[in-house]
């Protein structure tokens, strides 16, 4: 073949499989977004369609890959979970984060129409992705928690700031001097304002905009037709579910206890003993056959010696 | 800040940058391209406007990254090439793929109806991304003879397979029938039933199908007018040029001498001393003010002990 | 400083930190000790002296090291563990193999006179060094469950093929023959034949050559002088104990609790409120009881919208 | 097996393979040998022995290891270098560093009472070790000129350092008022303290300890014993020699070229046709001359469309 002496380029490819048995997060962040929604005449301080194509977005994500078991967003950003057992693309890290920024860029050029029918889009946005790896529960629970405080405290922020550069009471007040005023605020001092200055409560603004949006599955009941009797008949269903819930407590984890659940793989299901019942996983182990383990018999008898 | 006992988790982010003072591809594959062109009804076995299509995304990049100096691309796959002086993301690698690869497909979702205006687009394309990094300049000449002997191999192959299939005088044949007889011939005996059995010379057809697309920038000269008297001029530009060249041999390089010359960093070009004639990157070097080396001449005094 | 003009080539450096709260494991191995054991005279199958060395080669990395809470060791190997607090060399990976397989060769060579008396030492021994990341309590338990077994498997095998080797009965029998012999033998068939034939109950013979040895710190009650009354004083303090325990049961970890438990990591003890002003450092914050700034409080409080 | 169950944790190991075709320096660096050079009171500001002990370490090195063409060494570190055509340990870079530093240690420890005679090794030395990966020739230069730089600055200082503090004339100096008084000095500033003050022409000192060591193989003619005729014959024998040269300028290496040339990895020179049927291995078949083979050919051949 004319490629084998050209070939051995291929072996500076690297093998980026990240680590077994780890959490996955695959964090998306658009690229000159300031400057997007700009030259796109996004609403300030939120635009609740650009929110909603987001999401759409992220929802095909979760729809392309059973993998992926959360996604959670707010602003130009969206972080997808990957359980310790997902084995898509072998966890090979280029593939996953070059894939998910581009499934998620082309939809959102695909779907613009859809969601910002009165605005043509100038030119396709652009997402980077990094792929960062998390050992425990914990440090995935902290890790939502980062991105839920960080939506936070900037939408607090972002909403005081728009509300009084759009001040009509105030047209002269420059972005500049409105943020010389809320340098030295804190959270309780950017709600005061609000609520004293403008008669906002930020608590009842849209949670979407103070929570952010988080898609999972959960299994609902679907009336679907039978394809023998033609009849209708209930079932239960994945379904992908959009909440803009707080995820720092504990009661949305509570509430869906099958996203932080490690699973053993697939192979596992049907190896007889590859289930342990203490939440981990058998990355390897559930694929190799258990071939006539005598010896290990041996092992575990009590030792008389 | 609410963040504070969160952020924690950001330290969990892996440094990925790529080795300094080396070359880098950058390689885009179509995701199930065998499933998307049937979808799309893409000519066999090649579509000449599914491949301006590819190109013109290529050339969007381009024209947005400075530090990419070329683009060859095959089929559904594209490379790019970074030069060692290259500080695109710092040289980030997964920064680097993600926003490559979803750039391109948003580009090709976006580009689509003007090179498809007959054919909608059903749901848009998906490309992963790898970069490979490659220390010297034949091993970048060898990469891309691997490419290009491999759209060589696969083209002839397709040319004669599809060629064979719906060839009207067989119609009964099928797939698999010339499948099997093709299994054995090598390129000549491809060549020889094009050119015996369909009068077809292989050499004739279109360059871009049988080397593939090669992107680059040239020097040209353009007529602008002058902004300050009005008159037409002729300056020397930058335009990105598309050609299907051998890449293989040497032609088309020394044609083309600057896309393989290395160049210092842009800011090694401010400091006096930071060239060093030897077509070697000063990667860190450039950057570093050079403070007083009283030391260093004494070092390169004669050692008279 | 003259070293400045080529201080960038630091930059080519790669950051090498292992993945934070993981466990740790650095695994020694012997470089052709085969041969190494052969010009040496080592007893066969199994050498207590040499074996007694690479004890105390491990007893003084563990005591050098108080972030390795356990060492396993079997024939010319060695594995060392740490937890996933364990800060040690900002656990940089080349740091850590490089300085422990170091100090063991160079104990190994030091410890020589007083372990083998009646050996010359030809040439000093050489180790290599790996360190493997693992997530969960699971796969540590796993990973010495693997070493174990492979202990006895290669011990079981040796102990018969050296009995049958030495057997004064056969002064003709080739290594070739016993090896054809034991090739198709199981554990069973071994254990047979050393026991109907060599009158050898294998489940007798020392547990350090079938179990392989187990160095951790244990809380001891020692007698010590007080430092302010002269009297003896019982204080409890960590020791360095040896076993040949089973590792593959849970008998030895629940009756060694300490080893796989999780602390906290020490910087966390000494800052008060978590917060260090420097970055990142919290590797473990998750473990840690979280004190809720004031933002935080906010969001955790119930939702009115 | 009884393995088999748990041989799933060797699938944690990580791919650490160096990019390939690339120059490889191994650096050495003692811990914590302030300390050991006060325990083993060495000589200030440059102990002879102990710096002659490090290079028959670094010597035992090279012999061991052909893949390694130079080593560097200042005070109580040692650089290794590695050709880009090294195939030492399939260039994992764990065994690589680990593994030197083993050997490194060891055989310090192992040749101690050789040049230390008069003095007991108290404890054995550690060393650490770090691989850098360099793409090119220049940037190999200037990492040994880095640390040439490195070791002038740090003699220069220490020599006028320990020649004022041991100074008889001034007994009641302490080593702070020393500090304070060279803080502000450049290397002019030392050069005339020693001269004009202790009458000492730095310049004339040992050049050992102004330039450090540097080992590395010449062809040497030696005279050897004919082993058929019995006769003294005189044959070029690869003998590796210890100098002290400058390495910053051209001299050294424009008199030993061979160290900074790349050959063809051994493998292919076997190879007949540069094919080994074993899929990647050609690691620097960039630098061999290329057969073409048939479909390659064709390819070459001047394209006619």
């Amino acid at each position: 073949m004319a490629c084998t002496q050209y070939a051995y380029v291929k072996s500076f490819e690297r093998d980026d499989r990240l680590l077994p048995n780890t959490w996955l997060v695959v964090r998306l962040d658009g690229q000159a977004f300031h400057q997007f929604s700009k030259a796109h005449q996004f609403a300030k301080p939120n635009d609740a369609a650009a929110l909603d194509l987001m999401n759409a977005c992220a929802r095909s994500i979760l729809q392309s890959y059973q993998d992926i078991v959360l996604a959670y967003g707010e602003s130009d950003e969206m972080s997808f979970l990957l359980p310790p057992h997902a084995q898509i693309f072998r966890r090979r890290e280029a593939k996953l984060v070059s894939t998910i920024a581009s499934q998620f860029a082309a939809q959102y050029t695909f779907l613009w129409p859809q969601y910002m029918p009165n605005t043509t889009l100038q030119s396709p946005p652009v997402f980077d992705a990094r792929a960062v790896v998390y050992p425990t529960v914990q440090n995935v629970r902290d890790y939502f928690a980062w991105r839920q405080a960080d939506c936070h405290i900037n939408n607090l922020y972002n909403t005081t700031f728009w509300t009084m550069v759009l001040d009509p009471k105030h047209p002269e007040r420059t972005t500049r001097e409105v943020e010389a005023i809320l340098k030295d605020t804190n959270a309780a001092g950017k709600n005061e304002i609000l609520f004293t200055q403008y008669d906002i409560n930020y608590a009842h603004l849209p949670a979407m905009f103070r929570k952010g949006s988080t898609l999972f599955r959960t299994k609902t009941a679907v009336t679907e037709t039978s394809r023998t009797t033609g009849e209708p008949v209930v079932r239960q269903r994945d379904v992908i579910q959009t909440t803009y819930d707080d995820l720092i407590g504990d009661a949305f984890w509570d509430a869906h206890p099958a996203i932080l659940t490690v699973q053993a793989p697939r192979a596992a299901k049907l190896a007889k003993n590859g289930s342990d019942g203490q939440g981990m996983v058998h990355t390897k182990r559930a694929v190799i056959a258990h071939h006539a383990p005598d010896d290990q018999e041996e092992l575990l008898q009590p030792d008389t010696s």
